[in-house]
């Protein structure tokens, strides 16, 4: 069987449940297949997390992209997923494989997004790794960072009854939006901090990919009221839950905080949208079909 | 400028400098330059140890090589960064990069040398991302640890006057003995527990290449004694110097410390090689002339 037959979600459930935890079984929270993987230390107050994520020339970006913007984003989408985890970056470390013939002056240019990215965050690049490759492109970021204990926010704590809210608006960032968007880390924190958040994820690969995702982790079944889509400028409903490359965040809330956390998240956040797009529920296959199987494409490269 | 005419070591000194450490800058020990990034943290006891490392098709094994040894391998360079730190690898992230015809068993085969590697050390691998591409397969590992602050050790803190000592038998290794070797960690470990060691590295380019690294950093001369230098069957000096992925150990220690340290080593380790090689010295253009030139290959891959 070939990877493309399988998939990464499929590949990457057959690969973990074989990783090796070994004396730190007892500390680990949430590993691969949740945003980041969390884990307890010995000596820490808090949790350690950890991600890494690439982006491939042709597969994350056209060889004629950029470079600024290729460097800022491969930074930013692991930092999208300390948002969707509610955690705070610290270190990141850049492997750029690349050929011989690559320009140095793309290749610094690149670093300039990647440092204006990490700024913005207040992340420090501590070190990185080159190789020549004979292929595409490749940037791998790891990132390092904290999240208190009690404010660590997985995909798997929703709970039948919740609330589902998602930030910005949906749809049309495969365009151009997608090299340039900033990880709500602001935003997720000051959720954590006033609400208590169940279950959240950031929207990578598209609502009808990445919902599943999370309503799989809580063992819950969603109804969304697909007329109530923030929808992006000159998107639609198919946009919005097929394209991916959102990075805003989808979380579940109690109902009860529902008022409040529209109040205070309008004069937080004057700027960006926050909309309640439907809620979760006790598992059922019919309640699931609402959101149409065809957006699900598992297969798509990345 | 192409990438090839600069080479990878002075790209990274181009890019390093601009590299931002913004408000963790204080909490900055040693970056990329380094075997592996130290960063303190504000409520770590210990130091936070990170390394990315990275394994190309056609640059770092060859595609016919079994992928147990690839796995293997791709794991076993960083960590031996973490033996050239004396730290302590705990957690670790996989991104693969492979095309969609990629066999998933061969993966599998992959996952069980990565696998194989980091239980070795009591590694735990706890996430990941794969992605495809339409080049060669790219396996990056991004490890994560600790070292006490009082046995971290660093390429930079060689003083004039040290010992010489590399761990083992040079030379050879590059035809198999790369896919499989094991860090040098339980002895580094043995030997910051027992000595101060003043700067250490692990041999991954060739002594050629690496010990002017760490005379570099140190700001000090070495002489070496070629015909002392410990081959492996079959090699010559020009092997031992120029052919690189040994994965020894190459450290500075007081000549104080000598003869207790070899008589400890000894009886510690009795399977494993310990040589005095030569010595460091105050900077002294002509003395490092001792070790040929011709040897120091900058522009080589990887």
């Amino acid at each position: 069987m070939k990877l493309r037959d399988l998939g990464e979600d499929r590949l990457l459930d057959q690969l973990l449940p074989h990783l090796p935890l070994g004396k730190t079984l007892k500390a680990f929270e949430a590993g691969a297949g949740d945003d980041c993987a969390v884990v307890k230390t010995p000596t820490g107050r808090n949790f350690l997390v950890l991600k890494t994520d690439c982006v491939v020339e042709e597969v994350h970006f056209m060889s004629e992209a950029d470079a600024l913007d290729i460097g800022w984003k491969a930074m930013m989408r692991p930092l999208s997923d300390f948002a969707a985890t509610s955690a705070v970056p610290q270190f990141a470390l850049v492997t750029l494989v690349a050929p011989k013939e690559t320009e140095v002056a793309w290749i610094k240019k690149l670093y300039r997004g990647l440092r204006r990215a990490a700024e913005r965050f207040k992340v420090s690049i501590v070190g990185g790794e080159t190789s020549s490759t004979r292929g595409p492109i490749v940037i791998s970021v790891s990132v390092v960072g904290f999240v208190e204990k009690n404010r660590c926010v997985l995909r798997r704590g929703g709970k039948a009854g919740d609330d589902l809210f998602v930030t910005g608006r949906l749809g049309g960032a495969t365009k151009r939006r997608h090299l340039q968007f900033a990880p709500r880390i602001a935003e997720s924190r000051w959720l954590t901090k006033n609400f208590s958040i169940h279950a959240m994820m950031d929207l990578s690969d598209g609502l009808g990919v990445d919902l599943p995702r999370l309503v799989r982790a809580s063992k819950v079944g969603f109804k969304i009221e697909l007329e109530n889509l923030p929808l992006s400028r000159g998107a639609k409903i198919d946009n919005a839950i097929s394209e991916g490359e959102d990075y805003e965040l989808l979380f579940a809330v109690s109902p009860g905080d529902r008022s409040r956390l529209q109040r205070g998240w309008k004069k937080k956040f004057p700027n960006l949208s926050l909309t309640r797009i439907g809620s979760l529920n006790r598992k059922s296959r019919i309640e699931n079909r609402k959101l149409p199987r065809g957006y699900v494409h598992f297969q798509q490269p990345g």
